[in-house]
């Protein structure tokens, strides 16, 4: 990719300004910092020097097209400027409020939030992250029933936290898990590689929820504090859970007295086109955990959405649990303007359109053209890419908790092409922002044609 | 109190806007937000409108002296306009970059803790504030040791998440502790309430020694991955430890292979008068959590200071642990400026000098005076006032883990009087921020001497 014509980056540094600093913070990075999920010497991390909706620059002035969203939270794209003019006067205003206080950047935060989430869902506890959203709905779950066991899938990522992290059901939980957390694994529906050996949808919801049910007989229905599930398991796979999968789940909560957790911080907040994902399936969790694109991460935020039932059980008795940011005024000023700003604009229905009209289609295109391309698969602006050595035996490019030459090289194609992406073991997605524009993202199918190529080689 | 003379708040809000703004904001908040803590319909929370250095407004336009500092965080007091700048300057710039890249704010950042850390104490893992900095910190110390258990104190607090509230010696671990989080809790030094029925420090520290070793010994030296420590316990009692009892404790953990922890989180970055508060101790822990005064709160952060064996562990092999918001640069950039700050004012002095001269003092002549008080105790702008009904019994004005109307009465006098502390059982906290003012001291010096006066009313 080019500089920009006039080698000014869009926060004003000319590309010389922009490669000086650069320098500077990559000589301290590797100093001072200590990296997620990373081993420290071996790192040679991008330094991103500018951004602006779905671009950023890199350190050396080079342009990519930000098709991660960085960590699939940047819903709303780089530097909006509503959400960026309510965090500097917010920061003029009053910059902290402890959260035994009331801040009316908080109180509106909750109403806009309540606004959109599904039936009860209408009293808020703010977190820092996704992470701590969870640790906080898991107890909540486990005072409201008086049980200790959490259901999890395998293939989810709930978050780095000790409970978190033994929720998660991919390799990083590995180094992390003890068998003490209270933690069930069970298989979700996935039909390309199923579990069940289904044929269709159909076949493979009912079987995942005949399982799931096994696996709650066999645990014991009265042992079980609640069922955590993200809505659509993003990083994962985004395995978008066919319908009347989570109906099925919420029926068996119903059923035992099982705090229903659904995990909307991937795929919440317009990610898949929704105002959150459970929305495509008409389903109203007991607790659903927020974080990423309730403020596109702009300030650190994240929260629990909570039923009148499970307020009920701390309106009397004190719930023992909190933090000292909860509620943050500058983050929660962010997310004032950042739903404002997506409602105002249409950013949850553009998601929405360029998934079924450009992203879409142009990702089943290039599925249909490269042989290493086995599946592609979701919804809005939450795309997976499914890549296989083997299109007839599915063998995925890369092992489970793994990496490959072949997965390698068409990584580092895409991203010489200017494209960046989330990438997962055998996995590409396509995760944009919500606000992505229709030629950003032609631009983007285009590279990743090309890389697709170089993929196309490793196929045997 | 009285309002302010012109009737406009530090905000530009005027008295009635304030009223205006505030009633929205506590109807919404009864309506939506979830509080920390607390049983929620019971709740009466107070609006805090404006804010500046060691002052609070509320919805009434009332001042009251913030000597809470929130929840002992805003060091640097509300509102500095250098770091009100640099957090309205990085948002124009870069408001989010996730962990995996390179940012300049985050790597000045790393370089300027790791300039004030003790010893090799030279990586910065960021988190997003106390609590997550204590899950990572005991998973690297896990990790690097290949033991599980970990050692904290009674009397001490270390966070919110699973693996920080079951480290936690206070009652807020009760409903959330589990028998198998790995964690063995033994009794710190205080001679005031001696565990070890020692008559001066010396004997105390020798005699805490002595128990802690014997405990290892128990628990079997081999089985132990961590100590943890807050170097002053914060909210269950700032009871500065005895000269020697830090040294033997890492004496203790080198001699056992057992990593020590250092939790920095309330007692760091200026509050007991020096940078942190193992300063005062010429110890160097092998990981310091730290979170609040870093950036005094104006943005969520806290984070891991590492040793280099610990770094070196992770160097080629993988770290499993990480968060989306890992050095954000908002948050980072507000640290870079509320360290310059604290370095070009002389704010880590100030508050060593309040301390010493002006807080210190005036607490013991308090002492001195009233009944009620058993004991004031503390460094820098970290202060207790041990409550006690009978002086000579030393019974608490309220007993562990709850409250009692003596409490309460005191409590509410003070705060009538227009001054916010912190409270804890039976004590109150006097924690203003590193910045406050002499005048502004013995403001609220007197507050406190006439709540004193009902306090005294409850003594037998």
């Amino acid at each position: 990719m080019t500089t920009t014509e006039s080698d000014v980056l869009p926060n004003g540094l000319t590309i010389e300004q922009a490669r000086q600093e650069s320098a500077r913070a990559y000589e301290l990075d590797r100093k001072h910092v200590f990296h997620s999920w990373a081993a420290q010497a071996t790192l040679k991390p991008m330094v991103i020097s500018a951004a602006q909706g779905s671009q950023v620059w890199d350190g050396e002035g080079t342009r990519y097209l930000d098709f991660s969203s960085q960590l699939i939270y940047t819903n709303i794209g780089h530097q909006h400027p509503k959400v960026v003019a309510a965090i500097q006067e917010q920061a003029a205003k009053l910059c902290t409020v402890a959260p035994q206080f009331v801040n009316d950047a908080r109180s509106e935060a909750a109403r806009l939030i309540a606004s959109h989430t599904p039936g009860d869902l209408d009293h808020v506890f703010f977190t820092n992250g996704g992470a701590d959203a969870v640790e906080h709905a898991v107890r909540m779950a486990r005072l409201h029933t008086g049980r200790y066991k959490v259901l999890a899938r395998y293939r989810s990522y709930h978050g780095g936290t000790q409970t978190a992290i033994n929720l998660t059901g991919d390799p990083r939980r590995w180094p992390n898990d003890t068998a003490t957390a209270g933690v069930t694994h069970f298989f979700g529906p996935f039909l390309y590689r199923s579990q069940f050996h289904a044929t269709t949808e159909e076949e493979e919801c009912q079987r995942a929820l005949e399982h799931l049910e096994q696996t709650i007989a066999f645990e014991g229905p009265e042992t079980i504090a609640a069922i955590i599930l993200e809505s659509i398991p993003g990083t994962a796979g985004i395995m978008v859970p066919p319908p009347g999968y989570l109906a099925g789940v919420r029926e068996l909560c119903d059923r035992h007295g099982i705090v229903y957790i659904a995990d909307e911080v991937m795929a919440g907040f317009g990610r898949s086109g929704k105002w959150f994902s459970v929305d495509h399936f008409d389903v109203t969790p007991d607790l659903m955990t927020f974080a990423k694109g309730v403020n596109s991460g702009y300030v650190p935020l994240g929260g629990v959405a909570i039923s009148q039932p499970i307020y009920d059980t701390f309106a009397q008795r004190a719930y023992p649990g909190g933090l000292t940011y909860s509620g943050h005024p500058l983050a929660t000023a962010a997310a004032v303007a950042t739903i404002t700003a997506m409602e105002d604009e249409g950013v949850v229905e553009n998601a929405a359109r360029i998934g079924e009209d450009v992203l879409g289609p142009g990702l089943r295109e290039l599925a249909a053209k490269h042989p290493s391309v086995g599946e592609v698969r979701g919804l809005g602006v939450f795309w997976a890419v499914e890549m296989v050595s083997n299109p007839q035996t599915r063998e995925p490019l890369a092992p489970y908790g793994g990496g490959s030459e072949g997965m390698n090289a068409f990584v580092a194609a895409s991203k010489s092409n200017g494209l960046l992406s989330a990438v997962n073991y055998n996995r590409l997605h396509m995760v944009p922002p919500c606000t992505v524009a229709d030629d950003e993202v032609r631009e983007a199918l285009g590279m990743l044609d090309s890389a697709l190529d170089v993929a196309d080689g490793y196929v045997s």
